[in-house]
């Protein structure tokens, strides 16, 4: 089993419109909500390969029940920890006529230390019976920057991790044996442009691999057995929103099965690709994925360094 | 007690920005989750002069279950009617440079025969004991364009009704005391450009009185007493939300009271203005209400005719 933790669940509500016009109404079809949070997003594109995968994390309030009812209606399993603070929604506005998204995200519940203690016996149980854990997104208001930390060292389970910024760089001490960040990720958590140089910045200081998506130009891999570059093997269109969550369900299925890394990297850029491909942000496109996967070229890139 | 009745209940929610941005990711606050709808709103304002108020309507699923918690909280007493089809939500972003408000508004849940039964049942015993129902807002989908006159029919008690379209037209037949609609509805219904002609169609066709909300020209009232014109003392500055709900509110406290036309419109004025004034749609500044209450002149309008 793959434990996805999602601290700051959301309950995504997504409307289409024509075209979003400021200071106007718009009529718009309900019917766009869907548990959200990285962590969610990852445990659904596992569900789809059909994946053992369990979601934990904070899910609290009105949100929080909502949030757990679409789990439940997508069959995707849930270990949601209930808290007072209902969970935080986003909207997005998606213009059907050009694609573009517009976006409003509340920062999230305040966490108590209550709450945290609660949730760490929770998730220690779990841990202990996953494969692999995967810890993705921001943290809630209220926890620290090394509460990330604090749950990969809780277990001996290998441990993906997927932020940004202070809790990313404090998740390091507890050794996490994948990170990805996106390429502005990787830049602001170390200060340095040159990804591979940063990219080596933070194997340093505690990750045993980093996995670092730069959009259309595909992955960079720094691991302990060497550093590939992986493009994309033809420009796929649609929405990029969920491509990172996708590679991360690629990269935590090969970690749980030991795949040699090139394999893993190949699988992680074609998952990536059908998400792009897929209907709605978070779907991945099951053609595209077998389509490109056998098209992928991981190039080694040890010269880069 | 003014019972109010919300078929198309609504949770509303409001974020502000700076200014929205279409194709950015906004940071937003919670918070601004409240129950809505127009008879919601009446309710609100009802209960914020201290008049005892009764919310009823349809509020299933999660949205429905938010509503009810919101009004608790809000200490407004509500006999909410719950539906398997949940409540529908209103998102508005409010540009807090400019004061601009752009809103996404989901049609409503679809109602079933049954649960309109049910409702009808419900609705009939809280009626009988109120002083004046006020029926506001949309009709939710599913529901036939007669269904404000089949309610205004089940009981003697006087009815207000303040909708637009083909279900305030229908409505007419079953005689409510008052209708309520603003210059845009009033043209739409009637098909008349000029507002006093327009008015003087709907009571040919049952309504009492007719009281148009002409924006900040104010009130415009053709009774079976008199006909007048209600300007606004002075301009007031702020968010039209809500103005017209205001008005519907002071118009059923008169109602209810037995209070004389000129002093009812002079109220619904200056309740009017004291919610564009108000810190949130659908608040009204109490302050303000009482300073231009006494300053509102009502002018005899007869010669118009």
């Amino acid at each position: 089993m793959i434990l996805t933790v999602t601290l700051n669940a959301a309950l995504d509500v997504t409307y289409r419109v024509p075209t979003l016009a400021p200071g106007t109404e718009h009529r718009v079809e309900p019917g766009g909500t869907r548990a959200g949070g990285k962590g969610v997003n990852v445990a659904r594109v596992l569900h789809a390969l059909g994946h053992d995968t369990l979601v934990t994390g904070f899910a609290g309030g009105d949100t929080g029940r909502a949030i757990r009812a679409e789990l439940d209606t997508a069959g995707i399993r849930e270990a949601l920890v209930d808290v007072d603070a209902p969970a935080r929604r986003t909207v997005t506005i998606v213009s059907t006529e050009d694609g573009v998204a517009t976006a409003f995200n509340e920062p999230g519940p305040r966490v108590s230390v209550e709450d945290w203690t609660r949730f760490v016996a929770t998730y220690h149980s779990l841990a202990t019976r996953a494969a692999v854990v995967v810890l993705a997104g921001s943290l809630p208001p209220g926890l620290p920057d090394h509460a990330y930390a604090q749950l990969i060292g809780a277990t001996a389970t290998p441990a993906i991790l997927d932020t940004a910024g202070r809790p990313l760089v404090a998740g390091l001490a507890a050794h996490p044996r994948v990170v990805k960040p996106n390429a502005g990720e990787l830049a602001a958590a170390t200060g340095i442009d040159d990804p591979p140089a940063a990219a080596r910045w933070l194997r340093e200081r505690g990750a045993g691999a980093v996995v670092a998506s730069l959009g259309p130009a595909g992955l960079l891999a720094v691991t302990g057995d060497g550093t590939w570059r992986v493009p994309c093997p033809e420009p796929v269109h649609g929405n990029p929103t969920g491509a990172g969550d996708a590679c991360v369900a690629a990269l935590a299925i090969g970690l749980a099965a030991g795949t040699p890394w090139p394999e893993r990297l190949a699988d992680a850029v074609a998952l990536s690709a059908a998400a792009v491909a897929g209907p709605l942000a978070g779907d991945v496109d099951l053609d595209t994925y077998r389509r490109l996967a056998p098209r992928v070229e991981v190039l080694d890139a040890h010269a880069d360094r």
